[in-house]
């Protein structure tokens, strides 16, 4: 390891905690105010770098902060994405240990936003201040890095923004440390991703919730209903229903499944990692390709009626379903 | 109105309010202690309106409340069911009032339990005071009360009493004011009701929630599956496809039906008191008759993933439903 990392290596630790105890939640309103700090975080950490400009720029959503070190015109540009926003934690009470206070246990840090996007926006940021800092060599490169603050929620203003800024944002090659690897032994390079698009589904039946004994029968239940809706939108080999929902989707050949059945994927590590008797999904896909090359979609929240202790015979006026297709 | 009613009406409805103030919520334990309180004031009452016997009845669950006035062993004998227990009151910001706060508004009480069964319980109670009073006429019958504390439950206790206390119980009529009424202007007789088998369903998947981009479309979704499931229990004429399900109801003949279809229904009133264009459910059944002859399945209450503000792709662990049939 470079002497300057092992020099600061406490250091370097001790500030990424502290930048993981920040409850940057972008999804929930009153982390509004955490958001911020953590933007303001990661800003302070680039000017220490060493980068010679760094902003914090205004969206019409969260600030993107973009920072820059040129080490001369002539030279490549990269420039590194990252986010510093966070899924919300909850549920709470499965957490082993809170989620924004992190803990080390074998050498892993357990914390939300740890390995998404914290971690390793971060290394980016003190592989910077590696190069240019006492004894650094310099950067071989110009490397501008542009962080985010709603990558949770759908992205809405990035669009927005790398529009509004293409010069500035000019690069040779853009790299992003926010997928997965195959495994922890084997470096992985992913060449696409899916996109997101994300609903809240609201189903409403009678005007109040209903007594099932006097009502149950003759009217259309909202949560029942509900649930037809989501059951249609999949038909009996996972394939999605909704007309059109695979018209703009390529469809790879065989040499490309080919290759991409050559990546060291174990189904078998895979299910058990996950406590699963076997993974399902989309008839004629690999588990790779359905969770790469396939569009899905999945109810990431559903509620209505009663949800209490014990029994309640109610027919609810309305049901509720948080939906992505990706 | 008789006089001792005009007399002493204000007691009455205060008394009655004040009974309504209980949460006798059965379903929560922790208004178990509320459930006991319940039970006691109508005992007091019954003691108060001068019946000659009456118990608190200890069961597994929450106690019996019987009372008895007997006038004479040549009388015929009336049994009076009801229950002292309250559905729970959630979602309370749906209320315009506190359910536990009576409002009288129109000459109408409005409370949890004041129509469910408290109300008609009391109406019982009183009509015996009435009777036996200053200047009542006496009870031309024997008298007999028998309230519960788990109707809202499913009545688990109440066989069991019932069996263990045959000849205490004995009576040539059972008189139930837990029912309904076609409006408020036809008195209506119910001759039979349905039961109720109510079940909470937890459906489990991988063995933690999972991030929807990393593992969508390649494992089963415990939310998708449930509603699959649900789906899956009515056909397209909302007949429930449980194997055996309807093989204990009784078919009515088209003479019963032809009797049912003369009472004074009004459909429109139906559909435009719940706010509903129209009621919908199993083909082949007339409103009246899926309400009461037919048996139904409705989902209660659902839950499972992210419900907070916002978005949150997970692939939940669990998804969860109550369930009742009747």
């Amino acid at each position: 390891m470079p002497t300057y990392l092992t020099q600061h290596q406490n250091r370097f630790l001790e500030e990424l905690l502290d930048w993981l105890r920040i409850p940057s939640v972008s999804a929930d309103p009153k982390f509004h105010g955490d958001v911020l700090r953590a933007a303001d975080f990661i800003k302070d950490r680039l000017l220490e770098a060493g980068a010679t400009l760094v902003e914090l720029c205004p969206t019409a959503g969260n600030p993107i902060v973009y920072g820059e070190y040129m080490a001369g015109p002539d030279r490549p540009t990269v420039l590194v994405y990252g986010h510093y926003d966070v899924q919300p934690a909850d549920p709470y009470e499965l957490w082993t240990s809170p989620p924004f206070e992190p803990v080390i246990k074998n050498e892993k840090i357990y914390a939300r936003g740890a390995c998404d996007d914290k971690g390793q926006v971060y290394m980016h940021v003190k592989a910077l201040e590696m190069m240019l800092r006492d004894g650094g060599l310099g950067a071989p490169c110009n490397i501008k890095f542009m962080f985010e603050g709603e990558e949770e929620i759908g992205s809405d203003n990035l669009g927005i923004f790398v529009k509004a800024n293409k010069e500035k944002l000019q690069a040779d090659v853009i790299l992003i440390s926010d997928t997965g690897i195959l495994a922890n032994d084997v470096p992985s390079i992913e060449v696409g991703l899916r996109g997101l698009s994300y609903h809240e589904v609201e189903v409403t039946g009678p005007n109040r919730d209903l007594h099932s004994g006097l009502y149950g029968g003759a009217v259309m239940n909202p949560i029942n209903a509900l649930c037809d809706m989501i059951s249609s939108l999949h038909d009996e080999n996972r394939h999605i229903t909704i007309p059109g929902f695979y018209d703009n989707v390529a469809d790879l050949g065989p040499a490309e499944r080919a290759e991409l059945a050559q990546a060291p994927f174990s189904a078998e590590a895979f299910t058990q990692s996950i406590g699963l008797p076997a993974a399902v999904g989309e008839a004629g896909y690999t588990t790779p390709e359905r969770t790469s090359i396939r569009p899905t979609l999945d109810v990431n929240g559903i509620w209505g009626g009663y949800t209490g202790e014990g029994a309640k015979t109610v027919i609810a006026s309305k049901a509720y379903a948080k939906i992505s297709m990706r």
